[in-house]
């Protein structure tokens, strides 16, 4: 027998452009390159981010912008290291939006910050259908969620520039494809730029932040040389 | 200094209840046992149903209502056990509704059914708002996620009458703390029953099996004896 499939429609709202529209420019502006960080819950956003603060801040100027339904638990691991952070506690709502941005922005002062990380909602879902007026969207995937979300998950696939494959450390104990997964999401977005990492253990992190740092020196229209 | 929190309330919608408490009646007049199975991508929800229908499907008669976004991979492999199931595809939606279960119920037929088991949408945040008549709502938490997902996701913390704590085979391969997080969760939900679980090797699944019977058998007011 076939499976039986319900189909329910849902209009996405496209309210969040326009101030979208004006947080890229006033990031223009200040020459901030922006990234928005999505993943599911425990797929190692914050964890991430300390690698990145960790190998970027001798170079960048760094802030982030920690977007949670509740608590400052990120936010406190991220001020250890002494980086400007600004905690959005969303109160239930399930995604980070410009409006929720452009408020963060005044509370964190993107003047003179070369890079600014948001670490959105642990959700796989939602936050890709928001702009936050950001240079690149940033997925992780982690290993133990499995090879197969791609296609279960596809807008965060398809909207991302950028996605890291995490917890590889993992690999060996699970049933994980990694051949599989990326022949996917490869299908779904060629441009998409791959790179299996562990926050962990620090594995991948090399070439990523050197893809990073490239993208924000790309955006500053400077000469590899002169930063 | 401190960490700087901005507030961003939202109304939730309440629309949702009124189609729900029909749905509940329905589940009763017909004697239908329902779990609502929720939990983040890839934290086991599929290969624990496939453990429930094995364990279950001598003693009741089982059906299976699938949400996803897109894809009907997960509904297959349940067909594969030769159990009716129902595929809801969202189209971008971050959730099920009653309004979708209403849908899904009249495709797959409730009448002589014992028990449903609704898969959620991945997702550990908005699923939880929305009541879709269910007897208990039913979440996975997987090791690899993390222990400190409680406090950062709190609403479906709260909400459920049971948490499946899945994928302990990798426990020895993570920082994850069984006891800190048990403490957490008891601490916000005193009432929530927990299975630690392995969904692959099959660990835990004999008292988990024995509770949900238990349950089912309960709320059909029947002794344990008759069925």
């Amino acid at each position: 027998m076939a499976v039986k499939t319900i189909n329910v429609n849902k209009d996405i709202l496209g309210v969040n452009e326009a101030l979208a529209l004006n947080l890229k420019k006033a990031f223009e502006i200040n020459n901030t390159f922006v990234i928005n960080l999505m993943a599911a819950p425990g797929a190692g956003k914050t964890s991430t981010i300390l690698r990145l603060i960790e190998s970027l801040s001798a170079d960048f100027k760094i802030g982030v912008i920690e977007g949670d339904i509740a608590s400052d638990v990120d936010s406190r691991k991220i001020q250890e290291r002494d980086v400007e952070v600004v905690q959005i506690n969303t109160d239930g709502a399930c995604h980070l939006d410009a409006n929720m941005i452009t408020a963060a922005c005044s509370g964190l002062g993107i003047e003179g910050k070369d890079l600014v990380i948001i670490e959105n909602v642990g959700n796989l879902v939602c936050p890709a259908e928001f702009n936050l007026g950001e240079n690149i969207k940033m997925m992780i995937l982690s290993v133990p969620e499995g090879h197969d979300k791609p296609l279960k998950y596809p807008l965060m696939f398809t909207e991302s520039q950028a996605l890291l494959i995490n917890k590889v450390d993992l690999t060996p104990y699970t049933d994980f494809n990694m051949e599989e997964f990326q022949k996917t999401v490869r299908a779904m977005n060629p441009g998409i730029k791959m790179f299996p990492v562990s926050a962990k253990t620090g594995a991948g992190f090399g070439e990523l932040t050197e893809w990073i740092a490239q993208q924000i020196r790309t955006a500053k229209k400077i000469s590899g040389s002169s930063k």
